[in-house]
């Protein structure tokens, strides 16, 4: 958080100075989490919010022109000799009792007394408590407007001091060193490799995740390619040829365009460790984004090496160019039909709503597999070869798989399940969290729901009395194709909480057009690596009186 | 059951005295569920029964060649005098209280000691208590051995009246009347329209369901269809032309042949209604069976007549011809892209297990969609067109769609719901049954899993201590193909009984190759018409001391 909150003020230190320069330093300071400068820059963020309706976050552009102008006005009203504060003091503040702070430009806010205030809820500017607005407003461009910023200014206590050093943390040495800088809503689950997920309350903001918030799954450092000479290797075989595409070469293809929720095999992780230990990230609700992916389709990329789809199985092998000090790289694979498949749609994506795939999302090329696991997804993709085995990396074959509840790191035999492709049904409730406190009278309670295999989402059950009685929720989001359902639906139930309630066991579980559904229980899914939590989602809240 | 009965008897008799005509009469007799005399008669039943190796039943000739050797043993050895028995008498010993008896041609027995020292075990021989053994000996091949002949003398009490007239309970008025006549092993859950199943015990002996226990789920009286004069007219549209097509014409489609599992949408509805009255018939677990059908497939027929899949959604929509006093057919649809993809291998079937389809299964042609809920299979088939819209039936609207718990018949709203076309994941225990006794030290537990839509079951936990320790089972059965696995595997586990167990409870669960599961309880999948009843099956036995 400290070094976004630098590179935040550095910005607009410079933009102050340096007036010719703001749309590069608006990429810069805005997108937060990517350091690359896109070679042909979307500064625009949009994506459909409904089959009928659609709205446009202009978040990167809008939110850091609502930081200029306000700088702006900031650099002509204030003369004043403010109190000086360091980042470090704003960062203790982050709760009633110490005070809550916030920063926007060099200025600083207490905001404790507005927290209770805020239209967008507590819990939301609650995310910024300790550091700066920025990444925030990027995101919610309703930031800019004239009204809010003078609603801020009645709350500053001062400036952050214009001379403090940004203590150097990274070494040399450290192979994470050239990571991209993250955006600070994100809750991380490891630093070293990346991995992290938005907090709930964003999570379903938004039918499209923004960029900056889209839960990232790292398994090595990531790579920083140069894209004019980044290529492709697609490995030729018997009857195909190879071929080694650049960028250049891979926008001639048709470009191909769709909405594709990625989920981590591993989201949910947190709640099946409750039940008994696991190996992995204590990954939350989540391990889960939907984003508007472009790029070439793969299967007209391998129909121009000359592969055709045969009669005896096979699998297409990815390969990613981030590697370990051993030279190991990321790799996985699908079946072959599946990547032959016109109507399974498999991209190699270059863009990400609108926008050059960010750093920590692959860039420049990525492989999209709907329906399938987010492992499958190779990032920073190298090498692309049919074979007739499927991958050898240890993620295809020794890691991803769900086994039986009876089955330990003693017992476990990883020949003996097959890799996840598909997903099973899954769904959460985002909205309210566990152990929080709601009003009486009505409840809005909101989540996400998605399944595998282009398997459309058909019903959200929810359930006040710990699954009593059911209700069926409000389903939102695009309209789903048959059989490319690739992307969620985000629901909602506005329900009465009965007179005299004191508290709530919300539960939600979903119904895909297979007519499949999620267990009851954890316990009897329950595997060693933790994967495939899929139960029902619950959370149990407390009613004000 | 007296109806077989008579058939039995009176074919033995016509046996006896007119001697040159005894094949035809085997497949009158053995049959039992079939009066129709196949045009290319095939009758050797036969099924692969694993990966590795296959097993043949030669039920139908064989079972019935039986009968005949030791008939015409009899009438050379036999010439006491013997006591008679009405078929009355016999029907009315069928438990170790009145006495357990059967009978064979017209020779009566009382086997109530040998029940417990039948090598296939006790429940198999009672399901003929009261009744003929010929329509199981013929579904069982092991019989026709020289010393189960002189076993089952050793039991003889008596014989039939030869002079015995059936009562005729059938009114020429009833719509009925000409239904075919049916195994008695069947498991009646209506007689008018006929609706009955396997008992368990016999539901997973064969990976392959002998087509006189394959389960019947009729909507309508079965029509009695003339091959010669049958044709199915296959509807043209803007840019396609109709066709009339004969059986022949039929044939000289590419022939395709596939081992498919039918499951009716209501299989298992008793579990459902234990917990809240639905609407629907009382099927247990066997209203799900297996085949191996051959037939034309539906893509080849549709592009014949110029069908080609189109961008906008379009259903291909079947028309039986069974009927309703009124007129009304049964009818249902598949999505266009279904019936046009080879992969999916829809097929217009006329052979079911190597022989005619029986007049109960569709005869002679019927729909098999592979993965798909029973009901889309539409027998006896006479139209198919291509339609915008979903068919108009009763059966495709305003039933087989699944609701929330919290919907009733006051609040059902069917628009609201995809009718059912791919069937979630299901597994039953067959072995033991609930309630019964089972001997300690070790216990086997069999049963059968399955998914829709071509998703193999990658494992099947069992547990013998009502969930809290699994184990997984042995799958068997023929290879899954990717994405195309259509048939159930049957599955087994030997466990040990811990010392002093007084009582097991028995649970299974599958998981399919999505890794969907089974939901663990009944009431929070609970829908008006009983349907998608796929929770962990249970099975309460007690231990023998």
């Amino acid at each position: 958080m400290l070094l976004i909150h630098k590179a935040m003020v550095s910005g607009l230190r410079q933009a102050c100075r340096l007036r010719s320069t703001p749309s590069r330093l608006c990429i810069r300071a805005c997108s937060t989490n990517d350091s690359f400068q896109p070679q042909r820059p979307s500064l625009t963020f949009s994506g459909d919010n409904s089959g009928t309706g659609g709205w446009r976050v202009m978040g990167t552009l809008l939110g850091l022109g609502a930081v200029l102008a306000y700088h702006d006005h900031r650099c002509r009203a204030a003369q004043e000799s403010p109190r000086i504060y360091t980042k470090e003091e704003v960062s203790s503040h982050t709760s009633p009792e110490t005070g809550i702070w916030v920063t926007l430009g060099y200025e600083v806010f207490d905001v404790t007394e507005f927290v209770g205030l805020h239209p967008g809820g507590p819990s939301k500017l609650m995310l910024a408590a300790g550091g700066p607005l920025e990444p925030f407003w990027a995101l919610y461009a309703v930031h800019n407007q004239s009204h809010v910023r003078e609603l801020l200014a009645q709350y500053k206590i001062g400036e952050l001091n214009p001379e403090e050093k940004v203590p150097s943390t990274l070494e040399t040495s450290d192979p994470y060193a050239d990571d991209p800088i993250r955006h600070p809503a994100l809750k991380v689950n490891s630093q070293r490799p990346f991995n992290a997920e938005p907090p709930p309350e964003l999570l379903t903001e938004n039918y499209i995740t923004p960029n900056p918030i889209f839960f990232t799954r790292n398994h090595l450092p990531v790579p920083n390619l140069d894209p004019d000479t980044y290529r492709l290797h697609v490995v030729g075989g018997p009857g195909s040829k190879s071929l080694s595409l650049s960028l250049d070469d891979l926008y001639k293809f048709p470009k191909h365009e769709i909405t594709v929720t990625l989920q981590c095999a591993g989201n949910r992780r947190s709640e099946m460790s409750q039940v008994k230990e696991v190996k992995g990230l204590e990954w939350r609700t989540g391990a889960i984004s939907t984003a508007r992916w472009a790029g070439a389709r793969l299967c007209d990329v391998l129909a121009q090496a000359g592969h055709k789809l045969c009669e005896t199985e096979a699998h297409v092998c990815f390969e990613g160019l981030d590697s370990d000090p051993t030279g190991t790289t990321y790799g996985a694979s699908i079946p072959l039909a599946r990547a032959m498949d016109p109507e399974a749609e498999v991209l190699l994506a270059y863009e990400m709503n609108g926008q050059p795939l960010p750093r920590d999302h692959g860039f420049p090329v990525r492989v999209v597999v709907p329906g399938v696991v987010g492992a499958r997804h190779v990032k920073w993709l190298g090498r692309v070869s049919v074979e007739t085995e499927e991958s050898y990396s240890h993620w295809q074959r020794r890691d991803y798989k769900g086994f039986s509840p009876s089955v330990d790191w003693d017992t476990v035999d990883f020949d003996s399940a097959p890799s996840i492709q598909e997903l099973p049904v899954q769904s959460a409730i985002t909205e309210p969290q566990d152990g929080e406190t709601v009003e009486s009278g009505e409840v809005t309670i909101k989540g996400y729901a998605w399944s595998g295999g282009g398997r459309a989402v058909i019903r959200v059950d929810v359930s006040l009395d710990g699954g009593l009685t059911w209700q069926a929720a409000e389903l939102n989001g695009e309209e789903q194709r048959p059989r490319k359902a690739w992307a969620w639906r985000l629901w909602q139930l506005q329900a009465t909480v009965p007179a005299g309630q004191k508290e709530l066991n919300i539960i939600c579980k979903a119904v895909d057009d297979s007519y499949n559904v999620q267990p009851d229980t954890v316990a009897p899914i329950w595997n060693l690596r933790g994967v495939l939590s899929t139960a029902w989602h619950r959370v149990h809240v407390h009613v004000a009186s």
